[in-house]
Parts: C-alpha cells; sequence; structure tokens
C-alpha cells in the first residue's frame, strides 16, 4: 500500500484564501480526512467540511470524517504528552487510510492556514512514513500573520529590517526578542504583551481574522492594549472560542 | 476621483498560488496595472501578464502595463535614493490611473508573493494617498518562505520555538540574530551564510521557488554550502538571474 499524502494549507477561516492548486489538490485526492471533533473548536470542523463542500467536485473524491484523538491535559510531563498525541493521531489517521483506501492511493489533509507555521500535521505524517511507503508533500496557504497584515493594510518587516515570530509563551518568558524591533505573535491565550513596558510600542491586532467575526484593533500599546484584553474576554465568551495574532513594532 | 486600491498577492511564479480571492480580486478591477520593464527580470513581468491573460475573465478590466521608474543606483544615499524612487513610482502610477481611469474606480496591482513581505507597494501607496481619495486593501499571497518550506515539506519552526526572518545583508553584518534558532533568509545576493560558523547549522535552500526552474539543497551548512554556492552561480549564469530564500536551523 502506498501513501501520497498531501498537507493543503486552507488559510485561517476565508474560504477564498485557498490557492487554486489547494482546489487542485483537493480534488486529486482519493480521499480526503477531515478531523471531525476533538479538534477544539466546533466551527472550525464545520468549517474544514464546508470547504471540501464547496471545493470537491471530483465524484471520486471520498471526504471521510475521523475523531481526533484527545491529548491528555493532566500529564505533567508535556512534551511527552504531546508526543503520545502525536503517536494517537497517526494511528487514527494510519487505521481510517487502511479501511477507506485498503489499496493505497492519494490522500488529502487540510491544514489551518501554512502547514510549516506552529502546525503539527508534518510531524504527525513523519510517523506515519515509518509504518509504510509514504510521499509527503505541501500546499502552502496563507497563514494567520498574512492574514493580519492585509486586514491591517500593513507590511510585516521595516525596510530591509528583521522579524521575530514567536508564542505568547516565549514573549511572556523572555520579553522582547533582542533581534527584532518587529514581534509577531501567535498562539497566545493570555495576552502577553501586558507584561511588556508599553512606552514606544505599537500593536497590531486582530482576531477571528478571514471569518464574519473578524476583529481588528490598532495603536499604541499604552492606549489600546487595556481595550484589547477587554474586547477579546468579551469575544470569546460570545463565540466560546478565540483565535487572536499580532504584530508589534517598536521605536 | 476616488480610488479604491487593492494589492493582489500573486505568490512567487506558480500561477496556481493564487488564491480564490486574488482571482475575484483581479476581476474586480476597472484597471490592473502591470510593470512593463525596468522592474528588474523580464521573465517575471512576462509572468505577470500570462498571469492576467490566465485568470482576468472581466472583459471590463483593463490591462495596463506602465514602464517601472529606475532607480539611481549610484546615488551614494541609498535611503534617499529608494525614498525619490517610490515617488517616482507613485506619480507613474498617478498618471496611468488618471489616463485610463479618469472618473476613478477599482484598481488592482499584482504584487510578487505577499504584500507584506520585503516589498514596497504599501508604501508607495501612502503617497498617493497624499494626492487623491484613497482606500487600499490588501489580498493577501503566498510568499517565498512557504514556497521554500513547502518544497521541502518541512516546518518553519521547531515545536513553539521563535523564527527570526532577515535579509542577507542584516546575517552579514550582525550574524546570527540572538532570539531563534531557526533563521530564514530573504534578499541575500551573495550567500551571506558562507560568514556563518557552520557546525551545527542544518540548511534548506531554495532557488525559483514554484517554478518550472525550482532547485532545492538541504543538508548541514558544512557539506552542501559551497554546492549551494556553485549552483546558485552557475543558475544565475544560466538564467540571466535567480531569486533564492533559505531557512537554517542550528542545534
Ligand atoms: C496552531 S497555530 C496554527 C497556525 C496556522 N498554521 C497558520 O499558518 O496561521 C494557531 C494560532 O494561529 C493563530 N490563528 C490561526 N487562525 C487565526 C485567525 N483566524 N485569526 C487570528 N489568529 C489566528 C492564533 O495565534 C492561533 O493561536
Ligand atoms: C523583494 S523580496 C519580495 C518577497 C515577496 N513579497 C514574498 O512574499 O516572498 C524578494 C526576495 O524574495 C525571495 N524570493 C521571491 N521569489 C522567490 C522565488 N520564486 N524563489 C526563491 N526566492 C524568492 C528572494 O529572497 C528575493 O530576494
Amino acid at each position: 500500500m502506498n501513501i501520497d499524502l498531501c498537507l493543503v494549507g486552507i488559510g485561517t477561516g476565508n474560504p477564498d484564501h485557498v490557492t487554486r492548486q489547494g482546489v487542485q489538490a483537493l480534488n486529486a485526492a482519493d480521499l480526503i480526512l477531515v478531523p471531525r471533533k476533538g479538534a477544539g473548536k466546533a466551527d472550525l470542523a464545520e468549517l474544514r467540511l464546508q470547504l471540501c463542500g464547496a471545493l470537491v467536485t471530483n465524484p471520486a473524491t471520498q471526504v471521510v470524517g475521523f475523531d481526533m484523538p484527545v491529548r491528555d491535559a493532566d500529564d505533567p510531563d508535556y512534551p511527552a504528552a504531546v508526543h503520545r498525541w502525536h503517536d494517537a493521531i497517526a494511528e487514527v489517521w494510519l487505521a481510517t487510510i487502511r479501511t477507506h483506501l485498503p489499496a493505497g492511493g492519494r490522500v488529502a489533509l487540510l491544514v489551518w492556514g501554512d502547514p510549516s507555521l506552529y502546525d503539527s500535521t508534518l510531524r504527525i505524517a513523519e510517523r506515519l512514513a515509518v509504518q509504510l511507503p509514504l510521499k509527503v508533500s505541501v500546499v502552502p496557504g496563507i497563514t494567520a500573520l498574512q492574514a493580519l497584515t492585509a486586514a491591517h493594510a500593513i507590511a510585516l518587516n521595516d525596510i530591509n529590517a528583521p522579524v521575530t515570530i514567536t508564542t505568547g509563551r516565549q514573549l511572556r518568558d523572555h520579553g522582547w526578542p533582542p533581534s527584532a524591533d518587529t514581534v509577531a505573535v501567535m498562539l497566545d491565550g493570555a495576552c502577553a504583551f501586558q507584561h511588556l513596558v508599553p512606552e514606544g510600542i505599537t500593536i497590531w491586532w486582530g482576531a477571528y481574522l478571514g471569518m464574519p467575526q473578524q476583529l481588528c484593533i490598532a495603536g499604541p500599546l499604552a492606549e489600546v492594549g487595556e481595550r484589547i484584553q477587554a474586547e477579546r474576554q468579551a469575544a470569546r465568551a460570545a463565540h466560546g472560542w478565540i483565535m487572536d495574532t499580532y504584530l508589534m513594532r517598536r521605536g
């Protein structure tokens, strides 16, 4: 059983962020695996299915849901828990592929944003490669950071200057990274910007980027920081979940 | 005369990297401005025109070429020369818009990769806003970095770890940026990686990404660094131009 596994970046909520290459890859697949639940936000599972419904016109393509294993949140050893979780996801993929594509073929997986950015799909795919002959390919997709800069119509970098992309936890634990006057932050569940001395920093924040409920706030961190925290909390309460990201520049 | 100016990210050479939103934005435009020459590589001007030919189906959309002003390469004051060059480009845009869209309307500009990343189009658009009522919007596109990670089927970041995006000049002048064990380098005309101590560094290099002539080399920098320099030089001589980018990880 040979498997061609294609990871298709789908953007971050706007179905029109899918590229022509993405649409082709979905329609070239014999089997599209879609995480059904346990994947976090129910809206997003629904969004993936809608996307397949809208874009997959090849009648031979099977769209099959699978139940995402749940990570053991109580495990004090976080890296080990993530490792076991990725193992479990690889097992579910394998079982689903064996059931629906017993002779092998082309499998596509929808990946939020771009498969290269803070995403585990490539690492899980490596586990599969140990178990069967596997060829992995990647179709790039629009990231949350690009949705952010597009929504604000701003550049990521200053002219010829570096940019550091980091996580909320890194920013909280290590402060402003020394290499760059521009910092982009993802995976921040707790507004880590509040631990910075805000003077001289401008922030561009966005939540639900690319989606109908998109929110954007920009301004000097000293002036808008608290408003971002308040709006984030209110939006999260209203929708039951939130995904947000931001860019900051100093000097 | 009101102008809606839309900057459309078109990816880095693969016409199928255009998103559905990009196709819609091009077809919603009354006027698409395409740089005709002076924009550097002749192949790329041609590629933009082909892209318009393939994607623009709205008969009311005018596709108009304009001659890019040339930057004064002899000016010892580099920032001032760039500044004047951007002024000159804004003037040409304005004149072309006034000629072809005297009553105002929607204008689209094709931007290589994503308009947020090492690109001046947004800054030039700001100059236009001083001269006429202008609304600027951005359609994100696949960047060269995403084309690079997709071609190598690798992640940009280590798990939860930061990444710094920088230029060849920055890397040469300042060495490895202290904030991150992963560094992505763009705008490097002279293989700045050769000034690093290569031990412990892995490099993933790509040129002409997304194009038929795409080249990829990956491995320990100590082993593949010289090969990249040699292949880069040969490819550049063969094609008359090159665009390349790379990711390095240490530790
Ligand atoms: C696990 S990472 C995946 C990133 C994704 N691969 C990408 O390319 O954008 C999830 C993080 O991406 C950001 N994110 C994803 N979708 C978003 C959206 N629609 N609006 C704002 N932030 C988003 C948030 O920072 C979130 O914590
Ligand atoms: C002026 S910057 C524009 C970047 C573009 N806005 C983007 O999003 O990728 C040009 C640099 O992008 C990189 N680049 C652009 N297209 C490329 C390609 N097809 N292959 C490799 N590198 C490319 C090179 O590093 C080049 O020096």
